[in-house]
């Protein structure tokens, strides 16, 4: 079987590696171009070298023609700059996957507020499926343009969906405390990213109102059963002194009476590749999926006081961005939904 | 002025050695005594060359006639030491701050329940404060026995104050998502605390059920208004991979009107001289009190939807444990509050 | 094709779950037994949650009949293990590539000065083939059993390789300054690997004399000119708070004019499938290598002063042990070399 | 006795900061200004959290009047500043303790061949006195310019000292392997220094020539018994991924017998407050000087083979820089040497 072509938008960041990674053994796909206007003309293993001897690839200056010859474009891009590009690519029929944040609300006024730009083309937010595989895979299998989940919304949606999709929490109480690791901060030279500055050293940020929030609460609306209140979710974000990972810890109040909690997770995710609940008692550790693209979940009420906790790990740059990215593409393409997808996280 | 004389029990642990690193420098105390059963006759300086020029002192088999021509004794022991000695200590006068979790909580049957075992003296627990000077500074000064709080509900306990004393939040839903640096584990060979198994990785630990729950509680209830619902926190806490410093992200839900949350803060301590309330919009990070006594807090009110966050960082060797022990001692003697504890945090 | 099967000795180490995340995508290996006595009947993804959805084995005690059945036999067990065991498993004609220090010296007497203890099975010591591919590839290949190289002798001999064997340096004053995550300390509950004890530090250990000299020494004289002064080397290693990686920076000098170090070698390694020798001027990073089986090497002369320096980079457990032991392997059974080793490094 | 009156130029940079966390409870000094123009009105505090409470200092304009009227003024300014203000505060008669490279070096023409720019004082170099108290205590002492040594050149000439002083190794064949934590490269927004870039990684940079190597050559030409031949150091520093620390590890050959190192270097150093010599067999680590003044030596010569190595740390912000700068400060104003200088390592 031939592969198809792909594209990719902006290269040198963190989800562009960790495309290329994932990518560099896919048995159906092929890099074909990979944009930056930065460092054009420089081999991607000059910035990379983990990728010599993978791609023979250099970086080249975005070309729609170009993009357009190619099967599935990946924007791995900064938000604002897929949707300036967008409207010609989605002419031209090509397929897009956008691994930023930019059709990921399909309210382009929220999205205006919460990222101080305006949509440029708001026209083409219906088009776009959310790229959540547990709830959307069938709407993925026909898009063309997919909006891969932020981070902290993949391990967030996924720790909550079970309950929410069940009506079994107060949807207008949820508190999501989350932590990332620097990666998340992309590969732009800012102080408070520096070593120096972030090691040995743990905050949360963003506390008033991140960028997530949003995306989080819509999503969670969208699998509560019609008539639910809105989800409301008090989002806060950590900054952990690690490279990669995200977790998240999920507090909600139960309506009733508890039920078989873990059984409901392993029902829910039963025959989904990519979530694994652990066993009871478990406190799944962020090290556990480094690498890979599984989600993994653990879910308890401590003491029985009506207060359900969920834990949730994934890679950020894997399940939180690339792997996810890829995982929508083997759906709108028909690949096996884990093709090139079954790395072995690496631990320890 | 003569120095007061030290004795501290179970000098082995980082609690031990950070009691030592602060007393270096303390103006009116002198460590007589340092004991470990293991390490008889073992230089202090040779288990930590830290202390190599500062201390000549070799570690004792724990004498309690020596102990007892000590002005105060530390316990920096774990949990079951204390009670077994203090008996005798008290008989004969001795003062004492119990680092370990001995006499924290005055019902023993709620102390059996947590810690497995039974209390060895519960006749001694109505005679232990509890050393949180910013609620009992007055009863610390003229006890015998001061019951030096925990690391996690030092941080978990300050936060929550302002709003628990005013009766401003509902006590019966508190969220205490917590994170501690891997030294709170404690100096024992143990397989998960490994820099290989805790390195680049997060997780949640004891989500069931953590032994300082009982304590948070406790303390929480003493400092509500009369009548008040009793308090009930879901305690979750997690481990960073770095060695010193605790985060704790609180999270209540409002009566009534928030009114001026920073202004409650900023009052309510004012006059405190380890609790530094930050600017309005500030993120507290845990090394802006690395090797500092003082616990920095923030609060605020997320997007105005009646949930508010507190985020509180102390150092859990110094504030969280060896530096609240010497507040405790300064009280008790006298001495200027502050004495040996102006360390300015090590921040880069 | 039928895939060999596999018997893993000591499998609940870091060695052992890396040869199972290796093998887990291997397409020519199974693996059918993995043995601990201390962990009879543990499913490994129980101790490992990586594994999870990949293994289905439990622990098992170690049974000669069970590993005889096996095509291969890998011991990851800490030295004195395998030897052992060794001599039943050889009689029965099983291939075994053992992972320890047992069979890596060819002077049983030497070994026993270094390990301290005697060897149970010298006789064996003239049938194990050194599992250096990039000196031994075909010896290897013929081999019944093979002693994978320690860690720090693959980066070492490596950097030291085309200089010794092309007799360019002094052999007599060869330096090696190395530096190891702590996860070369394999996991075992022992107080200084504690990340309390070795987060946030740098310090060498084993100064005096490290097990791995006799190795290198060995190696380095193996592929000297005949007639070549015996190789002396000083090596110090040194730990890194970090999990994964081993650097190597080696000092010689030279015996006359350097020539093109940079051709020789690029040439000396050009064939090789793991051994990537980096552009002039560049600094391998120890995480350009995380997961994957490759060695990257840098050469320079500093200065134009006589000395070169080489700088080399591996992961420790990845080509330093288990994938080592897996291209060992794969060259015993006549699979392409890289079979199962194409991961690209986990970077950033 | 009234305090000296202290003026920092370029205090947001790390050392800034430990300047001022070391002058905060300084008994004879007091800062009166800090400068930075990119930072004017800001205070100090506000920067880093750790100051508040000790500090009500504000960033201002550098003003030479403002300075002049200082008793002391610190540069910890990148190099090149310094010596554009330093003739017109040396004119006025200020005393200059220079954290910067700009002194360091006698040879102007070195200088600029190393820094790639001219000197622009060239004429003050004479004036300037090397501060490293261990050789220079005395000619510090009347110094109105003193040139604080960079922090990889303290750890690795301290080492070679003794064996420098009593021409017992070959000063012609050198090497110092170092390694240093991240904020030795500054509180400056690069990618290279990212946590997400160096966290989890080990790598030599500027391996071909670091900056550090004439100051380094020069000053152990200095020590040398007059007649010498000429010390030539291989330098190949190292990036650590941890906030602070410098670990040297050294490597010289002995001329004759060794004779007993360790007391060599007991003696040389029995007087010395801040090199602490590690009884034999030790392995020094760099969190042992966390936020201290000292560096710890140790000596060996690893079987017997006439190498010897020095295993030497320091903390690069406080002996490495700013504690090392007040230590010169202490000398020159006839201050205990100590003063201000006696924090215990934070450890662990």
């Amino acid at each position: 079987m031939s592969k198809i072509q792909i594209g990719i938008v902006g290269g040198t960041g963190y989800t562009g590696v960790e495309l290329l990674r994932l990518l560099a053994n896919h048995p159906h796909a092929e890099v074909k171009v990979i944009t930056s206007r930065a460092e054009e003309g420089l081999p991607v293993a000059d910035l990379y070298p983990s990728l010599r001897g993978f791609f023979d690839l250099q970086f080249s200056v975005p070309d729609v023609a170009e993009l357009s010859a190619c099967d599935l474009v990946f924007f791995a891009t900064p938000h604002g700059v897929a949707q300036a590009m967008m409207p010609e690519l989605i002419n031209r029929g090509v397929r897009v996957v956008d691994l930023s944040a930019d059709f990921r609300i399909r309210d382009a006024a929220l999205w205006s507020q919460w990222y101080d730009q305006p949509h440029s083309c708001p026209e083409l937010l219906p088009k776009a499926v959310y790229g959540l595989p547990e709830i959307n895979r069938e709407v993925i299998a026909g898009a063309q343009l997919v909006a891969c989940p932020g981070c902290y919304p993949t391990a967030i949606e996924l720790g909550f969906l079970p309950l929410l999709e069940q009506g079994l929490v107060d949807a207008g109480d949820l508190i999501a405390s989350a932590a990332s690791g620097s990666s998340g901060a992309g590969r732009q030279a800012k102080v408070p990213m520096l070593l120096a500055e972030t090691g040995e050293s743990f905050k949360a940020y963003g506390a008033a109102g991140h960028r997530h929030l949003p995306e989080i609460e819509q999503t969670l609306n969208d699998v509560q059963p019609a008539g639910s209140a809105p989800a409301q979710v008090t989002f806060v974000p950590h900054l952990v002194p690690m490279v990669r990972g995200i977790h998240a810890t999920l507090y909600a109040n139960l309506k009733g009476e508890a039920g078989d909690l873990q059984a409901l997770f392993e029902e829910r995710f039963a025959n989904e590749p990519f979530v694994d609940v652990m066993p009871a008692g478990s406190h799944p550790e962020t090290r556990s999926v480094k690498g890979s693209n599984v989600c993994r979940l653990a879910v308890l009420e401590p003491q029985q006081r009506g207060k359900v906790v969920v834990l949730s790990v994934i890679d950020n740059l894997t399940r939180g961005s690339s792997g996810q990215a890829i995982q929508n593409m083997n759906l709108m393409f028909g690949f096996d939904e884990t093709a090139g997808l079954n790395q072995v996280a690496l631990m320890p």
